[in-house]
């Protein structure tokens, strides 16, 4: 009798965690190893509370699911933020999972998400090995933040750098109308790793110079060199541009947010996102107009405007992973190689779980110029594949079309 | 000889206002009665300091030119905020005005903008028919705020509505994804008027119940209310997210987001936005997982998501206006006449200047709830048909295709 496969997806959400997941399907479809395809609801927690739901049904028989899937937004199977224990300290929990997976002929486990679930494939691999089950625990790599290393980039990184950058190209064209001095603070993700806000700099073309200045977190900010930065760029330009990590800190360390919190009328103290921080220091020094804008949660959510090569690696790498358990693999992650930038050329591997969950990958800082308020070509050559090409989102009634989230807890049950 | 007509633009930015534009050229070059096209540069302070672009040339010859143009967010022609003196208090300023477009052979001028553009086309006609000009004076609307009088809606609501219904969408898939309470707040342009909050309510559909809660400013807002609101609704969703104009207003008329104005350590008090102040409430008196999110300038600038409908209506209301002129009249605005919701019929006719500039069109309380935390089907009935249809928005290298921007001003300049 064939195997089935499970699948979940966990840590925050992308716009392409869920064309890995179509890729997972997809795999799973073509195999001859394997059977029915489960997804357990709400990452590694679905297992432990055993809601799953069926999808090769779906996958087979509904004719755009997996299409319509690819292009939704977030996690079509919802996630969870678990910090799975020690193997040895708590083989509970693990002899749970075992044994539900092994009730249900459950041969492959994937799990898409960031270093967390990494940490939960290596651990899960690990137990299984010294507790003697057999099912085989494969990682899919998925995170905006593109801090995850053994890989090149990550999966849903390439779409967030798509909305940034044509984010930044729409700004600047608000920016020219007026013909008065305006400096524009532009607040992008990366708490720790400033691949995000490197993006902003694909903004740049023939006829447009902003953001003329970008600031990441691999960098020490300080404040006296950023009000001349803009000064200088003020004297080029009426129209200022600055991109900027939330992650920015001082030469301490310390979050440039965070030294500038205020208290509220109650006594509470808030953090001011570092854009307000900025905005503040502009106008404080420089006396001319100033806004800041925050691209929030639409820079991982926007899925409307996803990059195409972001969307076929997303899907590849989960193929990949099932095609590595058919050869008796696990715990690994898929990954993605580059072999040249232009054209650009990649292929889909296995990559070591090792280290994956305690290390980040940041900016190199040859890829930041020598003053620290820029990005290097060498960046721009590394982001520009992985924004290319379109999607095509379907719409009805002016609105895109998603696929019903089919969660236990989604709002409106 | 044949006359030569002017256009220009002013008040804010949106992304339909060059599809106006694009509409008087159109008009200009189907024309018998006009000859070449004059752009002045940043409204009519270009036509003050003779600043102008000759567009016929550009649009008979380059095949793409005007569909580019229709399809670029913000300002070809650059803005400016001028508030023109009373023609009997200050002839000069108009009798320099004239003289200038009377040399350049100038037999119409065309004026897109919001309501303080129309104050300028009523006094300009008023001016030219006091102190014997023949030029024709013409208006065109645009603002995203749909708050001009004397037209169903404004050229620009539309692709802002449709951004912000399909933001809202996005921003529901993105909540779904925990399992824990959470609320979310959604901050939404529109000082006075709720008719792009409003929009949020489009994100409605058969799976997907968010945003449970909207306010306008149309309704006093009660801190204590609003708490019981999102205690209810919690009651029944894990997730409630919150659409929230933010111009709304205590029972005082007091905004909101002045009465919670923090100081910084400088003693600076700052303005926090509405969405802020309705997360501190929130996190105050509910202590649950709670964030708020501003969706900020890319509502009126996010040119790669328009609405086909905004477009071609903004685009006939420009070819309208030279029609018009062609019939000898001047001193008016194009406008919008609904016919019918469903099947969706309109008509483009000549609309009264009369109050323009100092009335504004708020949401009538009808089309709101009685408990002031929701809208009407009338008024889904209403924004509907004005987010229908896409736009195709031309990429290269992963990025939206714009027309370079002409201004004398622009950065790299």
């Amino acid at each position: 009798m064939k195997k089935h496969i499970m699948v979940a997806q966990s840590g925050g959400p992308t716009a392409a965690i869920n064309a890995s997941l179509a890729g997972v399907i997809r795999g799973a479809l073509a195999s001859e190893t394997y059977d029915k395809i489960y997804g357990a609801i709400h990452g590694i927690s679905g297992v432990l509370n055993e809601q799953f739901l069926e999808l090769s049904e779906r996958a087979r028989t509904e004719e755009r699911f997996l299409e319509c899937l690819e292009l939704s937004p977030a996690m079509f199977l919802g996630s969870c933020r678990i910090k799975m224990p020690d193997p040895m300290e708590n083989p509970e929990i693990y002899d749970q999972i075992f044994r539900t997976l092994e009730k249900m002929h459950v041969g492959a486990f994937f799990y898409i998400g960031g270093n967390d679930s990494m940490d939960t494939v290596t651990k899960l691999s690990q137990a299984a090995k010294a507790f003697g089950s057999h099912i085989l625990f494969a990682g899919v790599p998925k995170t905006i933040d593109n801090d995850l290393i053994h890989t090149d980039h990550t999966p849903g990184y390439g779409s967030a750098a798509k909305f940034i950058a044509s984010s930044m190209l729409e700004i600047a064209h608000d920016t020219y109308i007026y013909d008065i001095p305006c400096v524009t603070i532009v607040e992008i993700m990366g708490r720790d790793a400033g691949w995000l806000t490197s993006a902003a700099a694909l903004a740049r073309n023939e006829y447009n110079r902003t953001p003329q200045l970008i600031y990441l977190p691999e960098v020490p900010f300080h404040r006296s060199q950023f009000v001349e930065d803009v000064k200088r760029e003020l004297k080029k330009s009426k129209n200022v541009v600055v991109a900027v990590s939330e992650g920015i800190r001082d030469e301490k360390g310390i979050y440039i947010s965070a030294k500038e919190a205020v208290a509220d009328k109650f006594g509470h103290k808030q953090l001011s996102g570092v854009g307000k921080v900025l905005e503040n220091i502009v106008k404080r020094e420089l006396h001319i107009k100033v806004r800041s804008i925050e691209l929030n949660i639409l820079q991982r959510c926007a899925g409307h405007i996803t990059s195409a090569q972001d969307l076929k690696e997303s899907s590849e790498l989960g193929e990949m992973a099932v095609k590595l358990t058919e050869e008796g693999k696990t715990g690994f992650m898929t990954s993605i190689r580059r072999i040249s930038d232009t054209p650009y050329r990649y292929e889909i591997r296995q990559a070591e779980l090792t280290e994956i969950a305690n290390k980040e990958r940041d900016v190199p800082r040859e890829w930041i110029n020598d003053a620290g308020n820029d990005v290097t070509e060498e960046m721009l050559r590394y982001i520009r594949p992985l924004v290319a090409g379109e999607t095509k989102t379907e719409w009805k009634d002016g609105l895109p079309v998603y696929l019903p989230v089919p969660h236990l807890n989604h709002p409106g049950e």
